[in-house]
């Protein structure tokens, strides 16, 4: 399933369902490239995304932070942020890519990790 | 074939060999995560990234620009910026995803793609 874990008036944060922590930041106003954003609001989300990588790292202490944009099928641009570990089903390729293996991942608990994202991006933009 | 477009003191840009246009910018000092670069430094990056998006926009009019960074195989982080059209053999999954159909591309010459993105970094960073 997926839900909002975040919004403010200009960014919202969305979970995909997926066996790995996988956020999707989305800009309010669409836009189809990123370098259509105007440049505070660019700015805002990589400061999003930075949050959002900081604290996957911390909670799931992941193999790998992966990231990405494509929207090819829709074309409004948005931010995937994945923490990626060695036991899940694709790793080491891309969470598009070929699938591997059968997961082996034991990850604590989701909840806990969203309240700590939506706290601190409470933090950063609440002002 | 692999080969340098630009390079500065602290970042560089390769080409990817791919049926689609592909840069890839790496920091000189390698990094696991976007987020252990120092703030200077990856803001230099995003930079460097909306440089080749305009420039892949405005040479390429592609149907939509795909971002990513991975490196899971070589935790060395890096960003791949890639020119996507409906045409391509992936389009509009990933290129990292399943191929879809023979490409039909009839794309313009990359020498001169490749000298545009130059002349703009160049431009951006020479001081």
């Amino acid at each position: 399933m997926q839900y909002l874990i975040y919004e403010n008036r200009e960014l919202y944060v969305e979970k995909e369902d997926a066996e790995v922590p996988w956020l999707k930041i989305f800009t309010k106003e669409p836009y189809k490239e990123l370098t259509e954003l105007p440049e505070a609001l660019r700015k805002k989300l990589w400061r999003v995304y930075e949050i959002i990588e900081k604290e996957m790292l911390s909670y799931y202490k992941p193999t790998k932070i992966n990231m990405a944009s494509f929207a090819n099928m829709l074309p409004r641009v948005h931010i995937h942020v994945m923490a990626r570990f060695k036991e899940d089903s694709y790793f080491p390729n891309p969470m598009w890519g070929e699938k591997l293996r059968k997961s082996s991942l034991d990850l604590p608990n989701e909840e806990a990790f969203h309240k700590k994202v939506f706290e601190a991006l409470n933090r950063e933009f609440r002002n």
